[in-house]
Order: C-alpha cells, then structure tokens, then sequence
C-alpha cells in the first residue's frame, strides 16, 4: 500500500500545525500497521504509537522489554501503511540523550512525525503501575536529552514532545509546572502532563497555571468520562486515546476466542467478523493486483 | 511472561501427538504474540501462525512482502508468549530447499512445533486471490524441499506440513492426490489440502481417497458452516481456524474508532473493552512485579 | 559519527553524475560500516556493497541465505558511517518485482544511492560457482523488474543499474547486447556485464558493440591485472573493486589469530595491528565525547 | 555451514569446564561471523563477543548505541558459523535484571555460552576512554542483576560472569575484592577484574589476594606484553586477546585500499589477498553444493 503513496516528511510539518491549532486534535492510538491504517480510516488526523499497546501487540511488559529497534520495526511498518502523522511514545528515551538522538535519526528515516519522551528512567515502568517505583530523572540531565534531540534533527520541523511525570509520581502541581517550564526553555515544542486520577482537576489545575506558554496534551485514560469541550475550555492542544483500539480488540479477540472453541465451529461468529475481502482491502490488495499486470504482464 | 515458563522443544513433540490422535483437533490463528495469549487461554490446544493474518497486522500483502527473518521476529514474540505448539504457515517455504533449511533452524531454537509449506512458488499469492496466478511448485522440485526439510532437523520431533493447492490452482483431485502421496514419500507428516469451495464437498472427496495415509489438516475458512462432526466422520485429524481473531478485531477497531471520533469521547466504549488491569493481566506484569521485589530490593 | 552528518538524498545525483562523467570511477567493495568507512577515507567516491562479501562477513553462502531485511540493517549500518554513495548489489531483486520496490523503498529511506539487479532467479548463485546452475531470468520478467524500480522511485535520481549475467550463463556476446538493449529500453540507468574470464576480451567485445548507449559498469574480480587505462580506453563508466578489502582482511585476521594462538601472547603482533585510538578514531568517537560534555554537563 | 553442525546448549557445559580447568585458556575476540570461524580455525577453544569491536564493525560507538537486539543478531550469525563456546561481552546488562534475563535467554536460544556483565550504569562508555564517567553501579543492585541471570535460566550450564570495573573507575584494590567478593556470592561463575594499567601489577595484586575463590579471567588489552606463564603462576583461568582481529583487520583494509586507490589496480594486491575459492570455503559453500546435488537433481 505504502507503495503508491509518498512517504514525505512533510509529515511533521502536519503534526506541528496540529499541535499549534487553537481547535483540539484527538489522537488515536495504534499499535501495529493495521490499528492505525483503522484509526487513519476513521478520519484521526494524527497516531499516538503507543508504548504500552505496541508491548502489549508484542507480548511483552511495559517495561522496555522490546529493545528500541524492534519498537522502531514496529513504527516503520505504521508508517508505510499510513499517511497522517504518528507521535512515537519514546518512554524516557530508550536510554541517555545519545540513545534518543538515534532513535530520532531513525525516526525522521522512517517517516515519523515526531516523539514524546518521560521524564522517568530507563528502564521505565508504567504510570499506572507501582507508585513507588515512579522516580523521575533529573531536572537538569532531562532538559539535556530536550536539546541533544532538538540540536540533531535533520528535519526542523520533526515535533519534540516533552512529558513530565511529576503527578505520576506524587511530587505535585508545583513540580510539574517547574519541570514544564524547564522543558519549554530547553526546546520542547509541545508538553504531556499525565496523570492517573479518575477526574481532570489535576491536570486542568496543570492547564491553568501553564496558561498555554507551550501547546499541552493529555491522556486522559482514567479520566476519560472528561466531554471534549472541557479539554478545549482549558484550552487543550491535543487528546490522546492512548490504548483503546487495543482494548477493545482483547474483548472481541477472546470472545471469539471462546465461542469458536465451545461451539467447535466458526459459523457463529461469521456474521460478525470482517470478510476476507476486507482484509485484502485493508492491505491494499488491489494496488498489487493491477502492479502484477503492469509487470508481470500474463499469468506467470 | 516467557521468563518463567521454559521454552522447551516438547511442543513439536505435543504437535506430533495431535496430529496423530485420532480425535479431531482445533487450531486456533494467530497473529502476534496477544492474540497467541488469547487463543491460548481460551483453550486451544495449539495454534497456526498465520501467513495472511502476520501480513495483514504488518499492513503488507499476503505475497510475501515482509521477510523471512521479519516474519520470523513475530513467531518469536508468539513463542515466547504461550506454552502450546505453534504451527508456522510458511508459505512456499520462502525460497528454495535451502531457504527453507534455514528457516526452519530458526523456527527450532525459537520453540516453534512444526511448519507447513505450500507447492505454489516464491513470492506467493493468497489461495483466495488471483485464480489465474495460482501456479504450483513442480512435484519433484517440492519434494526435494520436504526431504531437506526432513534432513535438516535438530528435534526430530518437529512436524513437517505439506500442503498442496492443487484444487486452489484448479487442478482437480487426481492431481492434488498425487501430490500427497509424493510428499508423503518424501517425509511429510501431515498433508493439508486447500479448498475455496463455500462446501466440503471438494475436501471430503479428497479424504475419501487419501484414506488416512498420513494426517489431514484442513482449513476451512470458505466451507466453515461444516459442522465438527462431519470433519470427524471423514477421519480429518485437524481443523485450522485460519484468520478468525484477526477478522474479529478489525470489526471491533473499525466500531471503537468511528464512534470515539464521532463521539469526541472514550466514555462511550469505555464498558466495553478492556480493562488496563486486564492488559497488564495479559502482559504478565504479575511475575515482574515479583521479581522487581526480589531483584531490586526497596523501591529506586 | 553519522550524527553530525546529515543523511540525504543527495548521494543518489552523486552517484548518478559519477555514472554519466566521462572519466572513469571506481567503487571500493564494503561489507560493513568499519569498512565502508575505511574505503571512503582512502579516497573513493562510491563504494559497492558487495552480496559475496556481506554474506561472507555473515557467515553464509552468497545464495540469498540472509534475507533482505537482513542485508537492508547492514546496508544502513553503512550509510550511516559514511557520506560517498553506496550502490547495492541486489543480486535478483529477493524475489520478484514487488519485492524489488519494497527493497528500493526501504534503501531510499536509508540513503542508499543505488541498486544493481542481475538478471538471474531467487536464490542466486554467485556467478564464480557451479556454471551449470547458472540460470537466467526472462527477458520480459525482467523487463518488468526495471520498469517496476524506475516507476516506485520517489527520489528520481535513485539509480538502477540492470546487470546481465548472460556471459557468466555461457550464452554469448549477441545474447548479452540482446539482453543489455531490452533493460536500456526498460529504464535502466546503467548496465554491468559480468564476465568470470581472466582477461577482459569478453567484456571489451561487449563494451565495443555497446557503443556507450548507456555507462557500462565492470567487475574484473578476474581480469584484475587490466590496466586502468584499457578500461579507459573502452569507455567504460566504473570499475568495482567487488571484494577486495574482506579479501584482504582474511588473510590478515587468519596471521594474526595463529600467531597469538602459537606464542600464546599478543606481543609479537601489536605493532602490526592499529592502536585502540584508531579504533575510537574511526568510531568517532570524538563527536559522542564533545555532546557528553554539551548535554550531560559535568561527569555523572 | 551451520547446517550440517549441530547448535547445542552443550557448548555452555565446555565454556564452564574451561573456565575451571587449572590450565589457563586464551579466547579470541571476534566481531563478526566470519572473524568466529577464523578465530576457530585458528584453534581457539572459544571465543569473545567483543562490545567494542562489534560496534566498530557496525560503524557505532562503544556506548550501546547498537540496541541489543541488534547486537544480539550479530551474535546468532557468530554462533551459527562456529561449534566453540562464545563467550559474550554483555556490557552492563543492557539495562536493569530484567533486561538482562531477556538478552541471557535470548542468548540461550541462539547457543551462546555465557554473558559478561560489567557493574557500570547504561549505556556505558568504553574502560579505555573518559576516566571520569566510569562510575559504578550500586553493588546491591548489581548483585541483584546476578541473582536474576542464575535464577533465569534454563541450561544451567550456561556461564555468567561478573566484571568489576573497580580498578577502571580508579576506586582501588579493595573496592575490587569487595566487589567480587559479592558478585560471587549472588551467584557469579566467574570474575573479570579489568586494569587499564601497562603492567600487570594491579591485576595480579587482584589475583593474589583473590586467592582463587572463583576463576579469575583477565583482558590484557594494555598489558599485552605480560608472558603467558606469567598469568599461569597466578592462576588466572583464562584470558581474552579482545580486540586484535578487528585491530588488524583495519590496519590491512587500510593499506588495500589505499593502495589500490593510488594504483588504480588490485593487480598490486592481488598476491596478498585470499582468492576467491578461501572466501568460499569459509562460507562453507560445499556443503550447499552437495545439497543442491542431493535436493534439487539435476540443474535448473
């Protein structure tokens, strides 16, 4: 598919328009080439690649079990299926400002838009996971990892997002603004403030004092009963579905799963799953079909 | 996961035993290392890696468009993710004789059971598409491939699948049974003849005729309203359930997706998928929690 | 060291314009980044990433027994550490023309400046082996490969150059020209005709009754002891030095390794071998030391 | 070549056996599949997977800037070219214990004998270079790094030795006894005590005071001129020539190409390089032969 369809960089040039739009930009997640072919069809703007639903594609924990370049082999494949631009999750970098300037390099190879990267350790545990294993990095070498990646780009337009995880970790509002505030001056172009709380009150406290001195995006997974137009009252940049696609087909995989299993029959379930050809269509089949008579010319 | 369970090579040996036990057995498509999990859990004994739905997850074509060793990385994840044997769908065995050796090396030390190659060419093109390309492989030149294959094995345990298209390729059954029969003499361990009749009627006159030779494998995604008991009273010793997870899931994506971006909200699915504590569940995080205790001592 | 020098496109007119030069060029082989990097100091404008030679350094036959993705990761080590062209040889194309693009995808968004394709069959079989295996594709199939590569450029000064093997097959002169005239016709930008014959006669023959319709590419592995100005002298566009330096290097790691094996010390051979600042030197390891000291501030 | 030669988790059991064997050991480094077969044939009993020259060979920095999965590639060819133990240099683990248990299992796979793991922090930076960012890891946290690899795996043979970079770090022979002392109580097979020192003065006081309560290994890249009965009267059970094929090999392309660039002309080299017929050899092509006799028939 991604044969007919010009990989450009002008893809980051997109993603930093979205971010810098007054209107408020949903996200979706993906976590391989399909979800996000799914999530491009069904009209998001821009892909979040998510770290914890690719690890979760891969079998593995949400702890930089996959090594970069194998979430790099992931990304590479969602973007040649897609072509809205996709924020990479970087975790906290993969490791030092030297390792994030690389996964960068190979990132604007590839076609991808932009990363946002944690202020947390490698390797990093989830932010929903064990509070007490939430350290944060230092003020100083964070905003270091900020220049070195902003200081390497090929592409200036390739979008720097800088995550902070102050609420995660329970340092506080006024943390996260003096941590935002660092990442600003040292070149993020765009900030995540997460949090885990079941309302927004935290990060809209976080939205307000900030008074947009750099576009803001939230996560809202536990928050998200959140309706959109109090994320654009606060004057929110972009929301990110960070792990629904994924989500919803656990459900369905194992309902399936298990009806097939009892009924030792897939007749139930025919009515309710994508044709073949819909599969085919997906991998844009028909591109290949009319390529073979280009070039094969006959029947081989 | 993987990290308490050994990957040990037993699993061709539990392949072997289904595909020789005379009940009928259930395998179950896989696609990636989640939905390996998920197909695991719901109780399928053993599982068929899918060369149409590894491909559709990649966002490629079903004619071998991801490498051998791309293809290979997916198995990996799947291995590591479940204890039951995996049957690898390896298409015409990506190359030649030698080509097939080599995947098949790796197959062993990554704990896969077994593999099953196609008489159709190099790249191939789906069963389903394009009748008029379906050319098949010359009996000679794939026999050659099922005695390499045979030769090469470390465990002599693993299984050895072939699979003829002759009814795909149009044939007829005098055809497709001479091929068994020439790949049964050249070491294969089961046979899966391939049907794109909406009836069984095509594969049941082959098994009339095969009489139990060896075991037959069918995959009837086309015939899938046959019910167990007639796959049982033609003696068929394994049914491959060949894209039914994937096919569920883009269903399921396509809803998620739409409504969320009409909806402007994830509230509205929020019931209906996954909780994150179920993805974690997934992930094994259990078993790394534990160990971050044992190995890490007090928070960092 | 690739950090500091921007990856672009621009290699692709370099080596296009070395092509189409009247002087005479010639392509260092490479098989690594170590030595791509070190043909690039000696002076050479474009270097030729040899089939033989990686294989070789991989430890497997020049039969396509790595796959292409394989191949690609060593091809971008490559690109990276250096900044002169690098034509790849592409053996058959690792299949048909579909995969002929995806390789041609993937070697733009690494900054390869070019790929040659023979026209033999998947696997190959290096031309210096085994003449009676020595296949050749079809006229039109490969027709059909060129016209595939020059239509999915997205940068169109990539290079293609068509390779004909028809001398190396034992089919004669007017074979060759028949074959070199339908891949002019069909798009190529070059044409490089083998020949495994200790003096140039053959090749000569061809380069006389070619009449530089397109730049003609040699590669006297066997017919090394022609001086460079016959080659001049026959017009010829480039001469590839096809496996020198891993030639060379055998030899060398074969002295050392018994030496220190026999006199069970590495004393005898320290002055013979490059100080470890050299290494560092080539590493460039220079530029990671002055960004420590920009981005990590003082020691951690 | 691997083909016809067994991979077998038996190579953990020699590599053990080695290490406690009271005479003293030599392995060669090797950076690539082919200097492992070299380096075997030269009649080394095993063979060290050195960080440093696989990152040269790959054109990066000895600073993990290849991610292991990478580096981990590199490894499986090594391990498919030869039958001796391969020791690998595992740097400081890639990571946390648990990154370390993934790499150590994935190693058991592809049939590599043993990982070093040195008690720096991630990524590293070389011993040799920076005196003044060689600091350490935590000992608690490094033990627990150790306790996870023993408790991971699944051949028990399979080694893991402890490297202290005490001396590295300028903390002193005390500080390296303490170290070691713990690493073998969490389980170590076996120490590497590094000096960067000229002499061996400051690695035998290790020695003399270690008293041999686990085997001690030692990297006498700078002390290069020490004898071998040297190191036999301290008892030391194995030392690792860790870098001198690739310090060869670089010196020798150097010189080929340069050459060949002023010349323009292998004519000059040819004598000194291995003809074609050594590169084939060692990439094991008659055993390929053979096969195609044996699995294709007659030519195609």
């Amino acid at each position: 598919m991604a044969l007919v369809e010009p990989v450009t960089q002008r893809r980051t040039a997109r993603l930093r328009a979205l971010l810098h739009d007054p209107s408020l930009t949903f996200l979706m997640e993906a976590h391989n080439a399909l979800s996000a072919r799914i999530a491009q069809e069904a009209g998001f703007p821009a892909l979040w690649a998510s770290g914890l639903t690719i690890s979760a594609a891969l079998g593995v924990r949400d702890s930089n079990e996959a090594s970069w370049t194998q979430v790099l082999e992931v990304l590479e494949f969602m973007s040649d299926a897609t072509t809205v631009p996709i924020l990479m999750d970087g975790d906290s970098g993969h490791g030092n400002f030297n390792t994030l300037r690389r996964l960068i390099r190979k990132l604007e190879q590839r076609g991808i838009a932009g990363v946002c990267v944690e202020d947390k350790l490698f390797p990093k545990t989830n932010s929903f996971l064990r509070a007490d294993r939430q350290a944060l990095a230092g003020v100083d070498e964070f905003c270091g990892k900020i220049r070195a990646a902003r200081d390497c780009l090929l592409d200036g337009e390739f979008v720097v997002v800088a995550r902070t995880e102050a609420l995660i970790a329970g340092r506080g509002l006024d943390e996260a603004l003096r941590r935002a505030e660092a990442y600003r001056r040292a070149g993020a172009d765009a900030i995540v403030v997460h949090s885990k709380q079941p309302e927004p009150n935290e990060a809209f406290a976080f939205t307000r004092e900030w008074a947009d001195r750099l576009p803001v995006v939230l996560i809202p997974t536990r928050y998200f009963a959140t309706p959109a137009n109090a994320f654009r009252e606060q004057g929110v940049s972009a929301v990110i579905w960070a792990n629904h696609l994924l989500r919803g087909s656990i459900v369905r995989m194992q309902e399936i799963a298990e009806r097939i299993r009892r009924e030792e029959s897939a007749a139930g379930v025919e009515a309710a799953i994508a044709p073949l050809a819909e599969v085919f269509r997906l991998q844009g089949d028909d591109e290949l079909e009319e390529a073979e008579r280009r070039y094969l010319g006959g029947p081989s």
